[in-house]
Formats: C-alpha cells, sequence, structure tokens
C-alpha cells in the first residue's frame, strides 16, 4: 500500500507519494496562497491531493491506504480541525471535513506539522535507533515534536510540547504567541538573522557584507555560518551569541524531559557538524547535575525537507488517538 | 499490610507506618544529623527505622510489607543509590545497600522525596481525581513530580523532571544547580524570603518589621503573604513580584507539558486561595494559544508535611522498574 503525505507550509505545499518503507516514490509542491484570491489554500490543497492520487495509478499498481497532512498550528487531531494557524490564517478550519465535501473518499489525518516531521524522523531518520527522543525544527519558529517509550507525547488536548515557547528571558523579546522572552524569539532561525544583520550594521568590515553582495536584505539563516567557517571574526561573535541562545534552551529541554536524544531539523541544522559540535560542547559544561546525567545527543536531523511530508504519511501508524492524550 | 515511608529532609528525618489505605497510623521524626558526628544520617535513619518496626507490632497485628524512602537529590533508583544530595553531603551512598547491611529484611526501596511526595497526592490527595499533573513542592528549591496517564514521568536514568532547573532569566540568579536564571532561583521559599527582606531594607515603615519584631534573621517565607492579607502596600509588592515569577515558571511547565492540573506543596502553598487566585489569574491572561489550549487547573496540595512520607510508602506501588524509563 502507499501513502500521501502533506506537508502545509507558509509558502509553498508539499506533497509526496510515500511507500511502505517511508521512500518517496513521488514529490511535487505548490504555492500554499495562490496569486488569484478567489483559489483558497483549501481548493490549492485539494487539487494537489486530486493530483496526487492520478498520479498514483500512473507511477504504480499500489492501492492508496491513507492522507495524512501535517499544518502549522494548533491542531484538533481528533476533530480534524485546524484551530488556529497564523501563516495560513486559519482559525477553526475543519480542514478534513472540508477535503471529504470535495469528494477525497481515502481516510485522512492531520496533526500539527512538527510532529508530522518527528515521526518522519523517529520512524526513518535520525531517531530510529531511539525510544525516547524530541525532534526539533528550527526556522521561522521552534516547533518540536516530544517521543516518549516509542510514543508521541501530546499533552492534555495535543496542547503540550511546545518547548518554543518555555522562557530563556522573562520580559525579554517579543514573542509570536504573546509571551516575552521565549526560546523560539532568541533561537529561531528569525533571531539568527536578527542577530546577523545587527553584527553588519556594527561592522562594516565583515566578510558577511560581500557575501550578500552589500544587500543586507539577502541576510538568510545560513549566511553567518558559511562565513564563521570563512574565520570572519564578527560571523563567529554571531554564532557563539546563538550558539548559546540555543543550547540554553536544550539545556532546558535535557532537564524537563532528558531524553536520549534531540534532533534537530530546519534549514540551520544543515550548517551540520560545526554547528552541532559548538551545542554539544556548550551542554556538557552547564548540563543539571553534571556527571550524574545520562548524555543526551544532540545531532542533526537526517531527512531533510521530506521529514514532515514522509511522517505525515505514517500519522496513522505513530499516532493511536486515544492513548496519546 | 501496613507499610513504613520515609522522608529524609536536610533537618529532620520523617517515618511513619501507614496502612493501605494511605492513612498515617503512627508518626515520628529525628534529627538527620546527629549532634555527635560519630552518628551518620545512614545510623539516624537505621535507628528509625528499626523503631518503626517494633512500634508497628505494638500498635498493629498487620504485617509491614515495605519501606520505601524519599531522598533530597539524584537518585538512581533500580541500583538504591543516593548519587548526589546536597543537603545531605552525599555522593554515591549505596543507601538501600547499607540498611540492608545493618540487618533490615523487609523490602526497601528509595526514590527522591518530590517524587515521592508526588506519589502521595496522587494517590491520596489533591491529585486522585487527575490522570495527568504536576505536583510540584516548593521549598529550599523547586522540587517536583510528574504524571502523564497515571505513571510517573521520569525520562532516561530517573533524571527528566527538573522543572525547578527550567530558566527564567538567562544570566540571571547563580541557583544552586551551578546554572544561572533557574525557575528555583527565582520561585523558591528562599527566593521569596529574599525579596522580603530587599523591600523591607527598603522600607522600613512597612508592616512586616513589627511581625519580625524588628529582627530581619526572623523573615521567613510566609511573612510577606501575611501582611500583604492585611493590606501592608510594601508586602504586596513583594508577593506580586514573587507571584509573576511563580507563574511565568508555571507558563513553562504548561506549555511544555500540559498536565490537567499543576498542584502545589510546601509551605507557601499554605497560603492557600490568597496565592493560588492570583496565580490562576495571572496564567489565564498568558497562555500559549490563550483560548486554544485546555485550562491547567493551578490548586493547592492536601497532604501538608505528610505527602512525602505517605508517598514513600506506597513508590513500589507506583513506580513500575522498567516502565518508567
Amino acid at each position: 500500500m502507499n501513502r500521501i503525505g502533506i506537508d502545509v507550509g507558509g509558502t509553498f505545499i508539499k506533497g509526496g507519494i510515500i511507500d511502505d518503507k517511508g521512500n518517496v516514490l513521488f514529490s511535487t509542491k505548490v504555492q500554499t496562497f495562490n496569486d488569484d484570491e478567489k483559489i483558497s489554500v483549501v481548493d490549492n490543497l485539494y487539487n494537489l491531493i486530486n493530483y496526487l492520487i492520478k498520479k498514483n495509478k500512473s507511477i504504480s499498481d499500489t492501492f492508496l491506504s491513507f492522507i495524512g497532512l501535517g499544518i502549522p498550528g494548533i491542531v484538533n487531531r481528533k476533530k480534524g480541525l485546524a484551530e488556529f494557524s497564523g501563516n495560513l490564517s486559519w482559525n477553526n478550519v475543519p480542514i478534513i471535513g472540508l477535503l471529504k465535501d470535495k469528494g477525497i473518499t481515502i481516510p485522512m489525518k492531520i496533526c500539527n506539522d512538527s510532529r508530522s516531521a518527528c515521526i518522519g524522523e523517529m520512524m526513518f531518520g535520525a531517531g530510529m535507533q531511539y525510544k525516547s527522543a524530541i525532534v526539533m525544527t528550527i526556522g521561522t519558529g521552534i516547533g518540536a515534536g516530544i517521543v516518549i517509550n516509542g510514543k508521541l507525547f501530546e499533552g492534555n488536548g495535543d496542547k503540550g510540547g511546545e518547548v518554543g515557547h518555555t522562557l530563556l528571558m522573562m520580559n525579554g523579546e517579543l514573542c509570536t504567541c504573546g509571551r516575552h522572552g521565549c526560546f523560539e524569539a532568541y533561537a529561531s532561525a528569525k533571531a539568527l538573522i536578527r542577530y546577523t544583520k545587527e553584527e553588519m550594521l556594527y561592522n562594516k568590515n565583515s566578510l558577511m557584507w560581500s557575501h550578500v553582495y552589500g544587500n543586507i536584505e539577502n541576510v538568510d539563516g545560513t549566511l553567518a555560518f558559511t562565513c564563521a567557517k570563512l574565520n570572519d571574526k564578527s560571523a563567529n561573535k554571531v554564532i557563539n551569541k546563538y550558539v548559546k541562545y540555543l543550547s540554553e534552551g536544550i539545556l532546558n529541554i535535557c532537564n524537563c524531559f532528558r531524553p536520549e536524544a534531540i534532533i534537530i531539523g530546519g534549514g540551520i541544522s544543515e550548517t551540520g557538524d560545526f554547528l552541532f559540535k559548538k551545542i554539544n560542547e556548550y551542554i556538557a559544561k552547564r548540563d543539571y547535575g553534571y556527571k550524574c546525567t545520562p548524555k543526551v545527543n544532540v545531532i542533526q536531523a537526517k531527512l531533510g525537507n521530506s521529514a514532515g511530508m514522509i511522517g505525515a504519511a505514517f500519522m496513522n501508524e505513530f499516532l493511536e488517538d486515544g492513548e496519546n492524550g
């Protein structure tokens, strides 16, 4: 049996046909928002799913058993309802019901997109060897999926696991959630871009300027890493600042959950060993109880951009409704 | 069958004979540290247990089936080892082995004292109606026991659940754990006493001075509450500051674990509704996702000082080794 996995992002909706072993047989993406405002996100989703259903017939003689959708924001899994998504401008959108009304008959489920990425990594990626791990996706925000003894931990009403919205700095930076000083506000890719721009404005001689052709609007989350590897002093200053915030948030997660591993995905994680060596050195020196506590391996995710799509396709197996409450 | 529950504190060791329904049939306490330094904490523990074994024979014709010990600090449950306890000056003390060597033959187990208090409250106190709750004990530090779907969550090697050692303020106050800015450093009873003294030194006209007979060394964790209830302006300032720190830490726990309830024990909790009304008002306004997230009830513990002792007596039933890892 094949499955369809959908990863809904703020810019693109990615969709793929996935086989029983987690292999991506085919994948494509469409824009989340159409230029013609009459065509809604739900229309785009419906069209993409329909396209993938037809595609499955042409590339495979295998039956499609399931469609899973990873949605950014707050999701009510049992009701198939996207309760709140800032990125999609959704408030209480009964997404599963709407797709059924449009004629999709294959069984469908939704979950939060960080959790579908977590399922992907735990089943087929960096988490395969662990029973208890946390998969953190660092992008515009910081999302997480928490697996304890092989089961996704979601908290009451599936609303726990929001580690991005625990504090680093009370009364600090305003966070998208309304609190001030959250981990997300200091360690997201957006925050890293902010630190990079601040440092560039402070030091006009930084190598970083030439890498963006003198235009600060070209700064992205990888710039400081690229230039730090080239020994640019300013870039290293930015990275050390960022690593400190990221690692302090990771220490909080270690002390709360003490997983076997923390797996980090998202664009920043692709800087690889350069980043992970720094994080692991930082936390080794500051972990609660020091030598008494089992080491938490902070490692890079393996499935890259596909984790959410692959995980979404398997959410019906990984999430047993009623057992994860 | 009766059980013995022992709660080892930095000043006193409390011990009790508990029946199968959690009733305390008899309890007593001894000093943790003897004036004669030749008599160790282990000796005091042994003598107390022996006394309770004899006492059980005199007050009841019921067999003693189990002895549970709640120990402050980092415990290796499976090995019966107190790995680290600052309060007891213990480093890798094989406490169960030592008590067996001295001749105790009744089955014994240890766990961290916050977790034994948690077991007590969940089985016989404020947590009886909840499947997922966190029991926080606020004293010199902030300890916690975390129950998810009826089971104690402990993390890898039993070293998770250290919510007192997550940040409120990066680079902030030095914490006993070595980090700077932990929840415990801002919301323990010790921190409240610090805020109280600071305010008293700032305002010599505060009612608080007369309540300690002019001697600031008499300040304890209840003084500001007592005087705030009497409308002393300075005392209210202290309480509002303390409630803010405590509530921000509680919000972190809500966002991570999203339990049904957070149950607070320890001396400060005994100020009752006055405190809990303020906390619940604070978090209602700042919870992640606001109206989307299920309410977390922040409530007072019920068993007072006996929670740890009662819970210790039942740890063998509540903790299933190998299932909580």
